[in-house]
């Protein structure tokens, strides 16, 4: 494609504001998108930022707002006044300024909503703001096309032709009874295909999805990238049509949830970007590296215990970080493969299937890994009673870090707990006690001490 | 959403098929979305399968293909005459039709595509099977709605009709110069809108996006996303107008690349699910093993060349898990940021930047841990001067990790290569012989061994 952020540009921009150059600022940013302006205000300072939001047309500003970063957004929204963001607001469909109204300050909200001229505008956007983040009513908004089943073709596309050019994008045209209940849908080619007196209940798909207001995001996210869908109808218990979510807003939810995933299984607890302040890297990066340390802090205290083995053995406490590492990398294979699983309903059969082909895996890796370490053993001259004791420890070890790897996703999920969590520094960090104590345990069984 | 697959959905199929019960297995299927007889298929034995694949109709048979796991798709394709394959072929569009044949082994896509009927299609088909995988030419479906400028709107509508039928979405519609290149876009909705009589050329957006041919796909993606779009022109270098990508491929492009990096950073090479082979997953988490095997043996020679320490600084052993397991985590951390912020383009600025602020973010992080150390240290009444070496080598270990995290994914990167292999396991092998050997030596220098 064409665009690309470059620190020319930026500057560019830079020293266009600072001319207060309006009439070339102007010509500049026209010829960008609304995503591409957000991206280059992003980069610029906070005043400059605000000079060039407030130069641009509303329409314009109010698409921009939407793309910014969410630090930049917040940063700016702070420097307008309740009257500019309802005027923001007003241009933008009603999820989207909803969200936008959600990130204020509690006690901003109802000022930013009293100015809102449009009291339809303003009646749709109070009842988004009602439903939870995490929900199909979070996420849906008011702007979609209805008809109802006893129109005709003609009568239809004549009404159409109003209510479109409030919708962005047409995608299905939604067909309702009297009672506002969804009981079919259309497409705007099967309109154009049909008849002009044809009556829509004749025409209408009556297979339509739809998803529950209350349903989780995620769940919406997984029935429209199954059935390809592109917009789907939310309804209410009385399937009353409430509202329709898109799949560009599913795009960015499958975004976050990847993001978020991603960073938990490296131990990162926030979201955060490359980018943020040290202090939010830091909030973000400490916490699992503390749980890491008291996990390290535990072999200590496990390790101290067998203190008086470093007379007899002193070799096995050559091998405890490798110990620890091998507990620690299985525990996140098996676990990130049953995380998945679960994400993608793939995780199907019994448990003490799972539990024997879990064990048979880790039979497998752990006999290939002991043969490597009774060959190093060989290699450097190590006792082959030791060389033994430590291989077949460590095949121990890795049988039940895969085990505590596979059943503790398992089980959070169960009970309802993002089984996510459990992946990452969690069970490296409870696989590198338990390991360390089963080696010392399984190795005195061996040799004797 | 309505359809859940339960064991006993899938044990009435097996029976149905069992008892040969052709009409009631049809009439059963027939309630189900092709995603779910997909979804049921998937969990039949082979010939269960077959059974029902042949029973379908062969529109609905194509699709379900389409939808199944792949390694499913492969045992049916096999057991699938030429023949049989050309004619699921012929049902789909152009991008699924190739998919389905470039999956089969060589010598018998020759074989299928011969076997095509319609020669547009096969001509088509074979035309996007000449383009790689990961481009937005192997993405792209031939099937879209195109226009000529010099179309007035009455005689567009016109054609659409007889065009959209081959289309199951019409979303943009694509206007061409007589050179087939593309110069605007339409919506139907504009077309509806519109007066009969007037010029598409008059009436068209010339803002078109668009993507080359040989575009990677997760660039595809990333334009897709940023600018909301549901479906992109796709075209070569004279700008002629090749075909579309439509945004529910994108959507299993971004979900198929965030399995894969999640799957990297927990140490698995290939992409497998929870329900393959038990050697299939030996052979995607074996290597990941050995590697970290190999950063373990590391630390064993290290360790080794530090034995006589072990006369006269005991506990610094107690510490090398400890010591072991903070430079893993903290590189997993570091680098998992910057490999998502590669990912999303967002690591912008100077290196020598970037270097200041992680060892700024190691130090803060760092003097908290070393703090617990020292605390750790006094409650169990050890030396002083031994508390505060491991303390200050821990901090020492955990700013070169820091380092390491960061710059190994960027000059991977640079260099061209996914830096996404370069989280997980070999971040934290690396770190960890590099961090013990640090730790020993700074001990050395501070207690004076």
């Amino acid at each position: 494609m064409q665009f690309q952020l470059t620190d020319e540009l930026i500057e560019k921009v830079e020293v266009l504001v600072e001319e207060k150059n309006d009439k070339e600022l102007k010509s500049l940013l026209n010829e960008f998108h609304y995503a591409d302006i957000a991206e280059i205000l992003d980069e610029l300072d906070l005043d400059d930022a605000l000079y060039v939001i407030k130069l641009l047309d509303s329409e314009t500003t109010s698409d921009v707002l939407m793309e910014l970063d969410e630090d930049t957004r917040e940063k700016i929204l702070r420097n307008l006044s309740a009257k500019e963001i309802a005027e923001e607001v007003e241009e933008l469909d009603t999820d989207d300024a909803a969200d936008i109204i959600a990130e204020l300050p509690e006690d901003r909200q109802d000022a930013v909503i009293s100015q809102i001229v449009d009291e339809e505008h303003r009646a749709e956007i109070q009842e988004l703001l009602a439903y939870d983040d995490d929900t199909a009513g979070g996420l849906m908004a008011k702007e979609l096309v209805k008809v109802y089943e006893t129109w005709t073709v003609a009568g239809c596309l004549r009404r159409i032709r109003g209510q479109a050019k409030e919708v962005t994008r047409v995608h299905s045209i939604y067909v309702v009874n009297k009672q506002e209940q969804l009981i079919g849908r259309l497409s705007l080619k099967d309109l154009i295909v049909a008849k002009s007196d044809q009556k829509i209940a004749d025409i209408a798909k009556d297979s339509v999805d739809w998803v529950h207001v209350n349903d989780d995001v995620e769940d919406v996210a997984k029935v429209m990238a199954k059935y390809d869908l592109e917009a789907i109808p939310v309804v209410d218990d009385n399937q009353t049509l409430l509202g329709r979510i898109t799949i560009d807003d599913i795009v960015d939810v499958l975004k976050e949830e990847a993001d978020k995933d991603y960073q938990l299984a490296a131990g990162i607890t926030q979201e955060v970007e490359a980018d943020d302040s040290i202090l939010q890297l830091t909030k973000a990066r400490l916490p699992w590296l503390v749980l890491g340390l008291f996990g390290g802090l535990g072999s200590v205290f496990i390790m101290k215990g067998f203190e008086e083995v470093m007379e007899t053995v002193p070799s096995l406490f050559f091998y405890t970080p490798l110990i620890a590492a091998m507990a620690g990398n299985v525990g996140v294979q098996s676990s990130a493969i049953i995380v998945q699983g679960l994400a993608n309903d793939n995780v199907r059969g019994s448990l003490i299937g799972r539990l024997l082909k879990e064990v048979g895996l880790a039979l497998i890796n752990g006999f290939a890994l002991a043969l490597l370490v009774v060959l190093f053993g060989f290699l450097i001259s190590q006792n082959t009673t030791e060389s033994i004791a430590i291989a077949t420890s460590m095949m121990s070890v890795i049988i039940v870090a895969a085990l505590i790897g596979t059943f503790v996703p398992i089980i959070l999920d169960k009970r309802g707990i993002d089984p996510a969590i459990a992946t990452g520094p969690f069970i490296t960090t409870s696989n590198d006690i338990l390991g360390i104590y089963l080696f010392f345990v399984i190795s005195g069984l061996i040799i004797g001490f």
